[in-house]
């Protein structure tokens, strides 16, 4: 089953998130309707209220149980990317202008905390407290890794687990919690719950190793961004950790990395510096580490009942390892 | 009575709330823990907390039922005070290093987010999803808030109401939310919230023009930040807008308001600015609006039962009218 299957026959449920989503951010001030809405049209392939929608098939899966974790869920992952993109300097993400392009960063702040804040109005609605207090903790837990992400920039001595610390808090927990939250909301169950949160924080990993693999080989038209531009800001991810190791390679990477700090990443030295990671065995490794996640997350499935959902669990785990966008 | 014999009585309570604090933004991760502390011990008044404790004083007003609505407010407060600092490029808050300038924009920004997520892990404690609500509606109109005064940078032809509008989203609302909070957590009874609702909304709005006041009459000694910093970013307060009605005073003010937009806010426009502002009609008027807001927040407390909190509420209001700091 490929990916479009999986979305087209689950149209009628994402269409319905999407007008919520819409819903859920209008706002009678002109500037942030517009800023929300922008965010919103810019797409992303709403993967955490999939996962919802997905983990709720175990349970009880009515929309009117689902569509509150799946909506506050995706709120808060957009309110990250706007912040986020203030952060990097982003000029565009996935093909569009950022809020912070398109207006300005002052503007693109404010536009989080009130995405943010909406976010916490729908969760509200929920009458589970556990369900708040999970979400409350995962935000802390990605504040946490997008200071760390900053701490390590151009530290060229760091570790492989430094980097799976930092991506498990920043992406993995979020993915995580939407499938724990979608089983929690649709009492699915203490322990299916578990084994999707393990399903989806494994997926997670896979997914932020290939975001990160595709940022050094991907095409601009296929990442919708420059690539390159993680190392250009300081992001050391894996593929750079594996590829450091390597004796040969290391003094010239090093002598790179410096040139591309002092530059503020200039082109010359960014794209020498991308080659030989590219070239590297430390591409191969990093997909390897990828693909052992995936393995991970489909085995947390193993015990699951044989329905639809878990089969297309598993089919998003293998496409979130090989996507080329 | 004066306001710290206020807070002298009510020393046991603050010094607990003080501890909560410290407690609910307390994190593992090194660089959040010294920014939040920072933060903290950068003090502040504690207003939001006064005020629900002294409105908690209407109903069942022990501790455990207040901690936490005074905690996360006073927690919401800061998250927007380290985001304002970012756009504000605040170097000084309270004669302390901003946590900008102390350490940089993207520090700020995440510890914004931080404590934000913070206050929201504090919210999910509290059992009643009316108190949820509320707090997130506040934020958001907090947020739009902020957005319009930056919408309004500079621009010399708006109207008192624009003003007012922008102050009681950006200031008066979570006053007004605290002391309505305080009661409702309280079970001190529907109107008796209402009531205090309205006491801090006025409060609110005295106390923001008092700020906007003192921001071109006080001293850097006084403020804890350089004087003028509110028109110098393109903030137009209340004294200005009267100032502007002025046809005398008019022409020399829209000149030199062109002047400090385009030097960025060069000393000696900025000065002479401040200087003619000062010296007007509209430092009297502004005083007198604030006056009327202190009056309509007394006036709101009258029906309410007279125990001592009434009297505290009432002398906190007036002092919030006279400070010079």
């Amino acid at each position: 089953m490929k990916l479009i299957d999986i979305y087209s026959r689950m149209k009628r449920e994402i269409a319905y998130i999407e007008k919520e989503l819409e819903r859920s951010v209008y706002s009678d001030h002109p500037l942030l309707r517009q800023t929300s809405v922008h965010l919103l049209k810019a797409g992303g392939k709403r993967i955490r209220p999939v996962f919802v929608l997905l983990a709720g098939q175990f349970g009880d899966s009515r929309l009117d149980r689902l569509r509150d974790v799946a909506v506050a869920l995706e709120l808060i992952h957009m309110a990250t990317l706007v912040h986020d993109d203030v952060i990097d300097d982003a000029g565009t993400r996935r093909g569009q202008l950022t809020v912070k392009s398109k207006w300005d960063n002052r503007i693109a702040m404010y536009t989080g905390d009130y995405i943010f804040a909406k976010a916490l109005g729908v969760v509200t609605r929920l009458p589970n407290p556990e369900i708040h207090q999970i979400m409350s903790k995962a935000i802390v837990e990605m504040c946490i890794g997008e200071m760390e992400q900053i701490r390590y920039f151009f530290a060229s001595d760091q570790r492989v687990r430094d980097y799976l610390l930092r991506i498990k808090r920043k992406t993995s927990l979020l993915i995580a919690i939407s499938c724990q939250l979608g089983a929690i909301a649709a009492d699915a169950g203490e322990e299916t719950a578990r084994k999707l949160f393990q399903f989806g924080y494994n997926v997670g990993m896979a997914f932020q190793i290939r975001d990160d693999i595709l940022d050094l080989c991907g095409t601009e038209q296929q990442l919708g961004k420059p690539p390159g531009s993680d190392v250009k800001q300081g992001n050391i991810t894996l593929p750079v950790i594996y590829a450091l190791r390597d004796d040969d390679l290391r003094p010239a990477l090093l002598a790179e990395l410096d040139l591309i700090r002092e530059s503020e990443g200039e082109a010359g030295a960014l794209s020498s510096f991308i080659a030989r990671v590219v070239a590297s065995r430390g591409m191969k490794q990093a997909e390897e580490l990828a693909g052992r996640y995936v393995e991970r997350a489909i085995n947390a499935l193993s015990s699951l009942p044989d329905i639809q959902a878990k089969q297309d669990l598993a089919d998003v785990a293998m496409f979130v390892a090989n996507r080329s966008y």
